[in-house]
C-alpha cells in the first residue's frame, strides 16, 4: 500500500525563501502567519494528511460511493469520520474570512495544506475544495443576508458546496445551457433542469449541501449573456439559521468514472427547486468565474499533488527493489546479487524529472497563491493590479501545464514499478487514474490554452505579459550579476527569448488568421510552463546559493537544490525551441484536411 | 459504446505502395499473397474484428476473468464463442508454417490482421498473441518430436501458449529467477516455482495450455547463464497426441490490474510439474528471446492499435458534438447554435497528431514485419542479413516508441471527449488503461531504450545503424531529386543529422562513463522514433505524389496523405533537436544527487 509524507521542509523553503512570506508581514492576515505558526500548521496538516487521509485513499478507490434507492449517497468507509476530524481540526477554516469563523490566514498557507490533502486523498479533498470555491463566490457576490445565512456553516465545514455548470449537451459552451429559473412570488426562483458531473453533489459528510447553479431566468437571452447564478441549498434554511425543508433537487445517479471514485460525481436533477439569485441577474458567468478561478488553481495543485505522492512511492520502491547491475562496475553492490533500481540512469531520469517538476511546481503554485493574496491585500493599487494581472495570466498555465506534467509524472512513477505498477494493490495506477481528471475538469487543458492565448495575452493591451517578461527578465539579470550559481540564467534567458518570439508571432499572425491563435495555443501554454518552472528554479537556486554557507542552514539541502536546478537547465529547457517552432508552424497544415479525411 | 472499423484502405496503401509487397512475389509465401487475396483477408479480418470482437471489448473490461475455487478460470461472456469463431475462421493460422497446418503467408499479412484484432479487443488478442510467440520458439528450437506434438494443435488454436519469465522478485533481471528444474528418470524435468504476470495463464478457451517456462536446472549457474527453457503443458500429451493427465501446475490467483481485464493475468504455481527441455540446457534465454522479439513487435503494434481505435472514436465524437464557435466567422454553421468540435484548431491538433502517428506507425510496423519475413526468406544471404540487422535494431523502437506514443494518442483521444472521456460508459478511458500496459510488459520501455543504445547500436561494429543511416539518407536524396513533394526531405535530413550527431556523441562519451549511455538512452530512442516515423511519411508522401494523378487512383486519398505528411514535417520533426540535446546532456546532472536526496 502506498504511503505519503508531506514535504514540509520543502514547503517551508518555498514559503520562506522563494515567495518570501516574511516580506509581507505588514499585510492583513500575514501578520499572524509567523514562520513558527506556519511551521506548526504545516507539520500538523502534513501529519493529518499522511496518517488519517492517505490510508483512506485506496479504500475510496475500491469502494467508491453508493447511491441508495432514495437518492441518498454514502461515501466510502472512513470518509465520514475523517471529515469530522478534518472539520474539528479547523482545516476548513484556514484562509476563510474571520467574520465568518475563518482564521483569516493568507491563501498561500491554505494552498500549502491543500497540496498535502490532495496528495493524500484527492477524492476526499474535493468535498472541501468545492466548498471553498462556493464560499469565494458568496463572499464576493453574495448579499449580506446570504453571507450570514450560508458562510458560517460552510466555513466550518458543516455544510459543503458544489458548482453546477455542465449539462448533458454542454460543458465548455455554457451559452447552450437549458436549466431554467422561473421567478417565484417571494423573490426566489424555481430552478428546473439536469446538471451532470457534479462533484460532491450528494453525500453523507455534511448537514447541508449548498449548490451553486447556473441557469437562465425565463425570458433572458438564450446565450452566455442570459446566464444567472443561484444558490440552491439541498435543505432550505430556516430563519433561525437551522436546516429546514428538503428542496426539490436530487441525485439521479452517480457516474462511473476512471478514477476519483471516493468522490461522488452526480447527475443532479432540479425539479422546481427553490433557488436564490446571487449577484446580478444575467451576470452569472462573472460570478461563476470567481469560483472557477479559485478552482483552477486548486486543480493545478492536483497535478503537483498526484505527481508528488506518486514520486514518493516510486522513490521508496527504487530504493528497495534490486534488479540488474550498475553500468559502472565500481557502483555495484558487492554484497548483493543485484543493485537497487537507483543505479540505473534511466530510472534516475524518471525520478529526477519527477523531482524537478514537483519542486518547481510547488514554488509556482505557492507563488501564484501569494499573488491571489496580494491582489486583495497589497499596500498599493499598483501592487494589487500587478499581482492580479500576473495570476490572471498564469492561472491557465497553473491549471493546464501542471496537470499535464503531473499526469506524466504519475505515469513515470508507475513505470518505475515495472509490471507491479499495473497491479491495483500497489496503488500506483490509482494515482494515474486520479491525476487524469485534472487535465479535463474546470475547463479542459485545451480551453486553458485558449484562455491564455486568446484572452489573457491581449487583455489590457498586453499589460500582464509585459509585466511577466519584465519580472522574469529582471530576475535573470540579477542571477547573472550574482554569478549564475546553477547555470540556469543563460538557458532561461534563451527560453524566455523563445517565449517572447512566439508571443510576437501570435500577435502578428493572429489577426490575419485567428486559427493561427488556436493552432499555437497549446504549444504556447507548454512553452510558458517550461519557462515559468525554469524561473522558479532560478529563484530556488538563487536562494540556495545565498543560504548554503550560512550558519544553521542544511548545506546538503541547498546543494541538492542547486543540482536539481542544473538538471532542469540541462534537460527540460531544451524543449523551449521546439515548442516555439510548433507555435510558429501556424494553422495551415493543421487545418488543411477536409473533415471527410478523418 | 465505442465502435471500430478496420482501416483496410490504409493498410492496403502501405502494403502495396510503401512496403511494396508486390516486389517480393518470387519469395516463398509471398507468391500466394496476391493483392486480391490480401484484400479479401483484410476485408474479412476487419469485419470480424469490428463486428465480433469489438462489441466484447467493454464486456471484457467490466466482467474481467473469474478464478474459481478449483483453480479454473472463466473468461468474460462471449469470449469463448468468439474464440471458437476466430479459430474456425483460420485467423490463428495465417503465417504459421504449412507443415503444421498454417497457411504460410508472409508475417507482414498476419501483422496487418493483428492490428485489427488488437484495436477491437486487446485482451482477447493476447490469448492468440502469446500462442504465436510460443509457436515461434518451438519452430526454431523444438525437436521434431516436440514440433509434431505441439504445433498442429497450437497453430489451429485448439491449444494456446504462454510465456513464463517473471517471478515475484524479478522481472527484468532474469538471472535472479528461482524456479527449479530437477531431472526425472525419463528425461523430463520436475519444474517447481512461482511465476507471476502470466498473460492467458489459465482460461477456458482452449483444450490445453502450453506454458513456456524459464527455470534453472539443479546445479546450473545461479545467473542468467544457468537458465533453460521448458515446455510445461497444462495437460500432458498422450503418445497418440490426445490430451492426457493434468500436470502439476495451477493458477494461484488472477491479478487485479489497471486494464486488459478480459485477459487472465495469472500467478502460476509449478509444483513438480513435468517439463520438457526445449533447445539446449542453459541456453534458455536465447530460446526465450525468439518469443520475446516476436512479442515485442506485437506489443509495439498494440500501441498503434489502441491509438487507432481511440482516434476513430474521437473523430466520431468531434463530428457529432457541437460546442462553441469557429474562430473564423465564415467557418461558423449558420444553422446551428454551435459548431462541431472539428472547427477548433486545438481539437484538430489532437486529431491530426493522432492521425499522423497512426498512419506512420502502421507503415513502420508493417515495414518491420516485412523485414522479419525477409530475414528468413530473402533471396541472398546479404539481403537476409540486412533485413535481420534492421529489424533487430528497430525492434526496441517499435516496442518502446510506438507504445509511448500510442498511449499518448489514446490520452489525447480521451481528451477530445472532455468530461465524457472520463466516464466509463464512453469507453475512452478503457483504451487509455489498456494501452498503458504496452509500455510496461515484454521489457519496460526503459529496458527497450537500453537494448537499443547499449546493445543494438554497437553490435557487429555498428553495422545495423550504418545500414539504417544509409537507407534513410538514400531515400531522402531520392525524394529531393523528385522535388520533395511534401516538404519533408529537408526537415527529415536535419532530424537525421541530429540522430547521427547523437549517435556519435554516445559513441564518444559512453566509454569514458557508461552512465552517459544510460542517461541518453530514452531520448535517443524517442529521437530515432521521430526520425523513423518521418522516414515513413517520406515513403508515403513519395508514393502518393507518384500515384495521385494516375487513372483509377483516389486523388483525394493521396492529397490527404501529402497534407498529413506536411503536418508531421511542420510539427513533429521540431522535436529532433531538443531530443538530441537531452542525449548530449549526459549523466552528470542526472546522477549528481546522492540517494538520500530523493
Amino acid at each position: 500500500m502506498p504511503s505519503y509524507t508531506a514535504p514540509v521542509r520543502d514547503t517551508q523553503f518555498v514559503l520562506n525563501h522563494v515567495v518570501g512570506l516574511g516580506n509581507y508581514a505588514n499585510l492583513p492576515g500575514f501578520e499572524a502567519a509567523s514562520s513558527d505558526l506556519v511551521e506548526a500548521i504545516l507539520t500538523e496538516g502534513g501529519r493529518f494528511a499522511g496518517e488519517v487521509l492517505a490510508p483512506l485513499n485506496r479504500v475510496g478507490d475500491e469502494e467508491g460511493c453508493t447511491r441508495h434507492p432514495d437518492g441518498t449517497v454514502t461515501t466510502p468507509t472512513g470518509f465520514k469520520e475523517a471529515y469530522r476530524q478534518f472539520c474539528e481540526g479547523g482545516w476548513t477554516t484556514l484562509s476563510a474570512p474571520e467574520e465568518f469563523g475563518g482564521q483569516g490566514l493568507p491563501h498561500v498557507v491554505s494552498t500549502a495544506i491543500s497540496e498535502y490533502v490532495l496528495s493524500a486523498n484527492q477524492a476526499f479533498e474535493m468535498y472541501n475544495g468545492l466548498t471553498a470555491g462556493a464560499i469565494a463566490s458568496i463572499v464576493v457576490k453574495g448579499s449580506d443576508e446570504q453571507k450570514a445565512t450560508y458562510l458560517p456553516n460552510m466555513v466550518a465545514g458543516r455544510w459543503t458546496g458544489t458548482m453546477n455548470l455542465t449539462e448533458p449537451h454542454c460543458g465548455t459552451d455554457l451559452g447552450l445551457i437549458k436549466t431554467k429559473a422561473e421567478p417565484n412570488a417571494d423573490g426566489s426562483y424555481a430552478i428546473s433542469g439536469t446538471k451532470i458531473f457534479i462533484s460532491s453533489g450528494e453525500h453523507d459528510l455534511s448537514d447541508n449541501i449548498i449548490h451553486m447553479v447556473l441557469a437562465k431566468i425565463v425570458g433572458a437571452p438564450d446565450t452566455v449573456k442570459g446566464i444567472s447564478l443561484f444558490i440552491v441549498p439541498k435543505f432550505l434554511v430556516n430563519d433561525d439559521g437551522s436546516v429546514g425543508a428538503r428542496n426539490g433537487l436530487s441525485c439521479g445517479s452517480i457516474e462511473h468514472k476512471m478514477g476519483i471514485h471516493g468522490n461522488s460525481t452526480c447527475v443532479m436533477n432540479y425539479d422546481g427547486a427553490k433557488g436564490f439569485l446571487i449577484g446580478e441577474a444575467e451576470k452569472g458567468l462573472a460570478a461563476m468565474f470567481i469560483m472557477m478561478n479559485a478552482a483552477r488553481l486548486g486543480v493545478g495543485l492536483q497535478g503537483l499533488a498526484q505527481g508528488e505522492v506518486a514520486y514518493q512511492n516510486a522513490v521508496a520502491y527504487a530504493k528497495d527493489r534490486r534488479q540488474g547491475r550498475a553500468l559502472v562496475p565500481d557502483q555495484r553492490d558487492p554484497n548483493a546479487k543485484a543493485d537497487t533500481l537507483f543505479v540505473h540512469p534511466d530510472v534516475r531520469r524518471m525520478l529526477m524529472e519527477a523531482k524537478a517538476f514537483n519542486e518547481s511546481a510547488r514554488a509556482f503554485v505557492l507563488w501564484g497563491a501569494l499573488q491571489v493574496d496580494l491582489s486583495h491585500k497589497a499596500g498599493t493599487e499598483e501592487e494589487r493590479q500587478t499581482a492580479d494581472d500576473l495570476i490572471s495570466l498564469l492561472t491557465p498555465v497553473i491549471k493546464g501545464y501542471l496537470t499535464d506534467r503531473g499526469f506524466e509524472v504519475a505515469v513515470m512513477a508507475q513505470q518505475v514499478f515495472g509490471g507491479h505498477g499495473y497491479i491495483r494493490e500497489w496503488g500506483m495506477e490509482q494515482f494515474v487514474r486520479d491525476a487524469r481528471i485534472a487535465q479535463i475538469y474546470e475547463g479542459t487543458n485545451g480551453v486553458q490554452a485558449m484562455d491564455l492565448v486568446g484572452r489573457k495575452l491581449a487583455q489590457n493591451g498586453g499589460r500582464a505579459i509585459r509585466a511577466y517578461f519584465e519580472l522574469v527578465g529582471r530576475e535573470i539579470a540579477d542571477a547573472k550579476a550574482a554569478g549564475d550559481p546553477a547555470g540556469l540564467a543563460e538557458p532561461l534567458e534563451k527560453a524566455l527569448g523563445h517565449l517572447q518570439g512566439a508571443t510576437m508571432w501570435l500577435a502578428q499572425n493572429g489577426m490575419a488568421n485567428p486559427n493561427n491563435i488556436g493552432a499555437g495555443a497549446y504549444a504556447y501554454m507548454q512553452l510558458m510552463g517550461v519557462v515559468t518552472l525554469g524561473w522558479m528554479w532560478l529563484k530556488m537556486a538563487s536562494a540556495s546559493a545565498r543560504l548554503k554557507d550560512q550558519a544553521g542552514e542544511d548545506r546538503s539541502f541547498h546543494e541538492n537544490k542547486l543540482a536539481t536546478a542544473r538538471f532542469y537547465a540541462d534537460r527540460e529547457m531544451a524543449m523551449a525551441g521546439a515548442l516555439r517552432r510548433k507555435v510558429e508552424a501556424g494553422a495551415d497544415s493543421l487545418m488543411a484536411l477536409p473533415v471527410e479525411a478523418f
